[in-house]
């Protein structure tokens, strides 16, 4: 373990971690990301698939962190520092004192999930704690990975991490394409994909039948998934009260998901 | 309707208005609590079951919001201020510029729920959204109600009841007692009341058979529901992946009561 005292806000070691929320905000362009709190620091460093590249903690935290920061890869720096310059640098107050920079490295392509047994495929996602939320969801029920379409937000956006219980850090996912494209693969591999709708015409998600490679695919809040994407799958709707149809878009996932885990 | 411009952030009509992030915190002793939003205050005026006071919009929202205003009780001033005035009195901006004060008139008892066939019950659950999500999932799956405990938090703040999509303000509850007192009603009223938990001895929900009148019973993210009200109910669990047990409070319960409301 490598800890490195810092004690000027303005250290150009601590520059991946100036200004956070302008930065998230914006976008990274150089592939890294940020990840805050301790339970998340320790997926991180235990389970995660992606490389650490820096730590950056309060003085107050060394103690409390020691197992955490022990099980970090061998080279990593640790910045400590008081409280107050952790504030100046990320540009506001960063309570849980604890923040890690890792980099996403080379994107996993499609081919890489034509082995799962169960996919989630988000399309048109933009909600951080939707996502998020979709990934917890994800990995509670066992599947091999997640798709993202294009316009769907990054699952390791800082918040999205947090809500997705640090799973966005080592559940493998594609973030990239259309629904049409991510649809196409998924046929050809061989998915029986579900296309989640409330249209009366849509097959009660309790009794399709399970065989074989399943895509649960999820559209938007309100909008839901275009018709010209339903038209292409096998349309699957979760039963509910008659003027109130309505769940989030993460819960109704959670649903098709945790069928297709209890039929398995 | 009956418009009423306010230009003075002083005005003692407002007084329900003022700095309405802080008594969010300390709480409302008077019995009244505050709506945000056009949707929520369409089903506040069409649906609700709470006396609605006064309504408090900027005036660009009087021409898109004829329709909903038309809707309100007869007698209900609204009051119309510029933007500046309206973000004065509340202590913050209030983009949506739609606010309105209902009253939540007598608390309804334990016994009005006797009657319902499906009923979901909180315990401890003092995160707003968590249970904003409930009574959504709540509304979508046909409950007829639902029981708070006295540590659970108030479905009527502003958030809990933007995240249940409005269904707090329609949906019956009853907020108060133990899951002690609660349990005992419930079992005096012949319900089954099912325990989730993740404890492996536990039934797995698929498998319990619905017969009659079902509560569903959930307990704080992290430690769960205490074992002494486990060891009264009938426990039962959502099969999930070995290593990741863990799914938001409120997607447990969807996924309980999506199964109850596809058995019956």
């Amino acid at each position: 373990m490598d800890l490195i005292p810092v004690k000027d806000a303005d250290d150009p070691r601590l520059a991946p971690y100036v200004s956070i929320r302008e930065r998230d905000l914006t976008g990274r362009a150089d592939g890294r990301f940020i990840v805050e709190g301790k339970v998340t620091l320790a997926i991180l460093a235990e389970r995660s698939r992606f490389k650490v590249e820096s730590v950056f903690i309060g003085e107050s935290r060394v103690e409390p962190l020691q197992g955490v920061l022990s099980q970090l890869p061998k080279g990593a720096p640790v910045y400590v520092a008081p409280q107050p310059v952790m504030d100046a640098v990320a540009g506001f107050p960063i309570h849980r004192g604890v923040l890690a920079c890792a980099h996403k490295g080379a994107p996993l392509t499609l081919d890489q999930f034509a082995g799962c047994e169960t996919l989630l495929v988000l399309n048109d996602i933009s909600n951080h704690d939707n996502v998020g939320a979709a990934f917890r969801n994800a990995a509670a029920f066992g599947a091999g990975g997640v798709l993202l379409d294009e316009k769907s937000c990054d699952p390791l956006y800082r918040k999205s991490i947090r809500v997705s219980a640090g799973s966005a850090l080592w559940l493998p996912f594609h973030h990239g394409g259309t629904g049409e494209t991510h649809i196409r693969f998924l046929q050809a591999a061989g998915f029986d994909v579900w296309a989640m709708t409330p249209a009366a015409g849509a097959q009660a998600v309790a009794s399709v039948p399970v065989s074989g490679k399943t895509a649960i695919l999820l559209g938007a809040e309100g909008p839901g998934l275009p018709q010209s994407l339903i038209d292409q799958c096998r349309p699957v709707r979760i039963p509910m009260a008659t003027g109130f149809d309505s769940v989030n878009v993460a819960t109704a996932g959670a649903i098709a998901l945790s069928r297709l885990f209890a039929s398995r």
